[in-house]
């Protein structure tokens, strides 16, 4: 369906050949599901910065927010004005057992960010989403903050709703993007939060944040109590054989890494699986409802992530927070303005 | 409290400095919850080969049957001429979180086979196990079929009960003494069952035993539609590079570990559990409740192990299923009888 804003050019950032570029696209035909979103917000992920790095030909972009301008014909449940986010995942079939019992993330036919799309990313005046794709912001919940849960968000909301109870104890590795985001939803849940940091520097932050224990990683062994799920939050896996220590997960608790995949092969000490029923539980991000579960929670939990804004004024505001990750500057979650 | 047996001598086998040797205890008096079973049929598991192997000084045999002589002062609910199994999981502490939840293997105070117990093992004449450790076999159970249940069928159980759903299919890699319990029971439980096997020839065996598909473990991309969860119920693990692939294990699925950790560390290739949602279970055996619920179970379904077995004539009997291990000949699970 053609709105009246089709063919109107527009900015977007690509990577290509390993330099980002701001280049210009169209509005495109609106296909019968497609929503158009003028963007107003948008995350910067390290997965950004990664793909970036990676060299992956790419319209970059998967945290965004904004208002819906123009709706495909077959669109009921969506309209334009209202506020909305996504970018991450773009489209499953709808049709098979995944779809249908709610896990359309694990869809074999998705479309998640990463992967050739060239011209429709959220860094950018428009992104292009699909009906069920893109998530209705609450009312209350600021676009600024709202960006950073679309993926960050998302995928440790995800992670913690499938793994904690109420009375668990949670341990979090790594108070960073993920890190603070999955120490506040944890708490929210009614669970008692643990911080294992490289850093001293933290504790108040990580308190702050909700957690009633702070503990150096290089000492786990002074955890006051085992911990249930230990969420690998950081950039690195921690030393496994320290860390599989019945003082420090309980039996038959679960390793949750969401750490980047990277680093090489989990390599897990056998033994300790075997004596201690441990499990380890992977995650690449929400599907649709959990998506807007997670959204709902936040809301009325006020969980929030901690910004730094960039005016979004080109490629070089891309660099500056791409140099800002290299120099572990950014705390805790880079948001762009495109206002 | 002294039952009319305590002090009468019999023997045991005891495994020392590498050797296995024939020797004689006494009954002891029993302690209050004590539960004196003449053994009548044990199973002999891999996991006492190992143990002899690696020469732990130790009463060997943890897969006993038998019937109830006498029973300790406080017991309540179970009483001499009762037919009851046991032996792995000797003790916990009762009052702890996992006790209390029913998680009582997890805890960590248990006791389990393996670990310093000199005079107490079901390669012999007596066991002394402990109310709630010993279960009562039911009315048409075999002993001899009972015996193999004990711990290869206890561990098979907990590890399926708390990862397959009725719908699902799982895949088995490994048709021998777990592997062979893992197809019935899966089966029984409603799911469709795929053999992973190294041996064409044992594809009429698995098929037997309730599988629907049998496919070469080196071809394993020619199986049917992915699994669900896939059992690893062999002595080695897969190659975990070519297994964990959608078309063998769906995204969400769940690799059960059973294999013994001597070979090393569980490295997982962390991409796959990262985009697929691959996931761990561990488990070492079940918890008093589950391992009840197993042998209902198996009663009711007519699960049976198949047995191979032996009249027990003292430490060379035990000799000579431990060379049978050696050579393969165990089809699928080895029983001493006492009587």
């Amino acid at each position: 369906m053609a709105s009246t804003l089709t063919g109107k050019e527009y900015s977007i950032i690509r990577t290509l050949e390993g330099k980002l570029t701001k280049d210009t696209t169209t509005i495109p035909v609106l296909g019968p599901q497609d929503v158009l979103v003028r963007v107003t917000h948008s995350g910067v992920c390290y997965t950004d910065y990664e793909l970036f790095k990676h060299n992956y030909p790419l319209a970059l972009g998967h945290e965004g927010v904004g208002v819906i301008e123009a709706v495909g014909s077959a669109v009921t449940t969506l309209n334009p004005g209202e506020r909305v986010g996504g970018g991450f995942h773009r489209d499953s079939c709808g049709h098979c057992r995944q779809c249908l019992t709610g896990h359309d993330i694990h869809c074999l036919e998705r479309t998640v960010y990463g992967f050739g799309d060239f011209s429709n990313g959220t860094f950018g005046a428009y992104y292009v989403g699909k009906e069920g794709f893109v998530h209705r912001i609450p009312d209350g919940m600021s676009s600024e903050h709202a960006a950073p849960l679309q993926c960050a968000g998302a995928t440790v909301y995800s992670a913690l709703v499938e793994t904690v109870k109420p009375r668990d104890r949670v341990g979090i590795v790594g108070i960073g993007g993920l890190g603070h985001l999955a120490i506040q939803f944890a708490a929210k849940m009614g669970a008692e939060v643990v911080v294992f940091s490289t850093s001293k520097d933290k504790e108040g932050e990580a308190l702050g944040f909700g957690a009633s224990e702070f503990v150096l990683l290089a000492e786990p062994e002074k955890v006051g109590a085992p911990v249930d799920v230990l969420v690998i939050a950081g950039s690195k896996y921690p030393d496994w054989n320290k860390m599989l220590n019945t003082k420090i997960l309980a039996r038959n608790g679960t390793i949750v890494p969401l750490a980047a995949p990277t680093q090489g092969p989990l390599s897990l000490p056998a033994d300790r699986l075997f004596w201690d029923s441990y499990h380890v539980h992977s995650i690449l991000v929400a599907s649709k409802a959990q998506h807007d579960e997670m959204l709902d929670f936040a809301a009325r939990h006020s969980v929030q992530p901690a910004t730094q804004l960039y005016k979004f004024e080109g490629a070089e505001t891309i660099e500056t927070v791409f140099k800002n990750f290299e120099s572990n500057k950014v705390r805790y979650r880079a948001v762009l303005s495109f206002e």
